[in-house]
């Protein structure tokens, strides 16, 4: 297909597909003549993640960089691959914390790790903050946590796919797009849960 | 105790908190003399509040005016006042988009909700997203998702304080806390769960 028509399937203006196709993100398509090039099926999932990458999950066009250069050459061990990949997503941490608490949990809990990876940073800082302004984190808290993340997890993971670029892409967009949904659906959980709560309490 | 002190016990410096005071985050000092202020408890714990708020959870100033004015004076319903500081946390929507698919999930597995809550469009827009780039996000899949964040609710809607103003501090930082620790739990979990798959399939 012509630029115009893969502009208009994958919702990317034409200049900004230049512009990926310079940075290094988007491989040009294949030349027909001096002047015009010619785009497939791979050019339109290509921008989908692009894009979805960007304006969803708001990455920088480095980190995208990386990501796609990982899933056009996946290193020979697909997990280590898969955590290189999974580091360019955000939150981008600076200066690291003690990880102390969070690892004597996740050791409590049965949760093998990689310890120096951002999600070990991120588990440490989150529960600091917590203790911070004394907010519930005893062990039988953190464990439904761990008890259900991991439940959560293993369903994800057992839908892996088996080839290593379409595995890379969907623990990229699986790691960024469905940690919202989690998210919304914890809140509106809470007020199913909380609406229960107060009307016993006010009938009572 | 004196400015100073409670600078030191809460982390926060001098002119910060005089800001806070000139913004109405933190009620003044009672006044000892006609240059002089005292400070309590109550201070610090609110500059605490204020801290994570604005550094942890990345709330702008006018959203923390509006939770701490719901602390201060909540209305008569709870669970109404509950809503409106829940809404002053991230994430910030513009413009609406279609919920039918996310109310359609969660009548499905049974979650009562308010519509007009921004987790509902959170949720559809989590939900657009993952079709975009052909995710599973079939029944099967999102059901997981509903019955563990339900299960996560249920366990923090069990520990709500009574006392309406501390139920508001444990609702607002618990939603804004425990999000980060959930989603580090989570990727954790997946490395977890993938170094055993990959284990498997390497060995086969």
């Amino acid at each position: 297909m012509r630029i115009s028509e893969l502009s208009r399937q994958a919702g990317v203006s034409i200049p900004t597909i230049k512009f990926y196709v310079r940075e290094g993100l988007l491989p040009p398509g294949d030349l027909t003549s001096a002047t015009q090039a010619t785009y497939g099926e791979r050019h339109v999932r290509r921008l989908r993640l692009i894009r979805v990458l960007r304006e969803v999950a708001d990455l920088p066009v480095p980190r995208i960089r990386e990501i796609v250069a990982l899933i056009d050459r996946p290193g020979e061990s697909l997990f280590d691959t898969l955590g290189q990949a999974i580091e360019a997503l955000p939150p981008y941490l600076s200066a690291s914390c003690a990880t102390d608490r969070a690892t004597a949990l996740l050791d409590r809990v049965g949760l093998t790790y990689e310890p120096n990876t951002t999600a070990v940073q991120q588990l440490a800082r989150a529960l600091d903050a917590v203790d911070e302004v004394d907010l519930p984190a005893d062990d039988a808290r953190l464990d439904v946590y761990a008890e259900h993340a991991s439940a959560i997890a293993a369903e994800e993971i057992a839908g892996l796919p088996r080839d290593a670029a379409a595995a890379l892409e969907y623990s990229v967009l699986g790691t960024a797009l469905y940690e919202p949904v989690l998210a919304a659906l914890r809140r509106i959980a809470h007020q199913h849960h909380a609406r229960r709560l107060l009307d016993v309490l006010d009938a009572g």
